[in-house]
């Protein structure tokens, strides 16, 4: 017990540091951009009020869950922004086996039970083919556009993003898992493009 | 559908104001205190990486809905620290009552169904009397002693904070909800006080 209580603690000891792990994407007043861990349960909080934008067989506990470690792995390989790179950085090959090491070491911290089944969990979110995947993933992707929307422009702005763009790197994934949501938010964000 | 959308993200860009809330205690590194939104995330966590210490018939998923919310009267009423004028000003029925009409303002943005479900989940966390409750109180107790544990002192410097003070203001609580986890962190804090 304790041993593996050891572990626990050595785990979550490291996760704090997501705390200080920085987005591009501000806060609602725009007052200094957010951090990865506030990030993660303000996406949690996303998925308890938004329960009802998710399509059938969704487990919203299980979406919760994770979401809650869904950036861990940032503590190693950093923020990798979506509109970065003109759209190429984040989900590129490089990108993909650095966090893939990170799960590795991180989830590797854990009591070999509960390491594999988060290390489990994280993978079907990055996968996104579960209904639990890709109604996280939804969710992932419309909180930076209501960011956007609230401080005035946002990454947009900092990427020079057009509306096309949008739909490409963002409004496809979340019709994805959420349709509804999409059509929504989309009605708020086109007029803010040419 | 509409207005129902337009209820819930006000809620959700409201709740985002957590993330400026800052508690006295800081991050396991010293480097800063944390705030509200990020420390309502690692609760989170711990409840997902602990909840081999809940008590039977506790439900982690409760647990965890429960921490998601917790602070979120702070918006309003700010962080009051534990520790803070001798341990009187927590749970005085002055902050009470502040945070009630609090979470009547807030939880008042949602469409009434959710905003009802979500209060009386915060108020069940406040009484602390379910098993749920009480292991959700345990963990919110754990996490500062950790952060002081691992940053050499933190609000047990800030506050001149007794053994004794330890035990009845936090100890007392933690075992409440999770007693052997008590038994293992105090064996790390006893050493620290005279």
């Amino acid at each position: 017990m304790t041993d593996r209580l050891e572990r626990q603690f050595a785990f979550l000891n490291e996760a704090d540091r997501l705390k200080q792990i920085l987005r591009a994407t501000t806060l609602v007043d725009g007052s200094r951009v957010e951090n990865s861990g506030e990030h993660s349960w303000h996406l949690a909080l996303y998925a308890l009020v938004l329960a009802d934008q998710a399509g059938p067989g969704v487990s919203i506990d299980r979406v919760i869950r994770m979401l809650l470690i869904h950036d861990l792995v940032e503590i190693d390989v950093g923020d990798v922004p979506i509109h970065s790179r003109n759209g190429q950085a984040h989900g590129s090959e490089a990108t993909q086996a650095a966090e893939a090491r990170a799960a590795e070491r991180i989830f590797g911290l854990l009591p070999p039970d509960l390491g594999e089944s988060l290390r489990a969990l994280w993978e079907e979110f990055e996968a996104a083919e579960t209904p639990d995947a890709r109604f996280a993933k939804s969710l992932d992707r419309v909180q930076p556009v209501m960011a956007n929307l609230m401080s005035g422009g946002g990454t947009w702005e900092t990427y020079g993003v057009t509306y096309d763009q949008l739909e490409a790197r963002v409004g496809s994934r979340i019709a994805r898992g959420a349709p509804a949501l999409w059509d929504w938010v989309r009605e708020k964000a086109r007029p803010r493009f040419g």
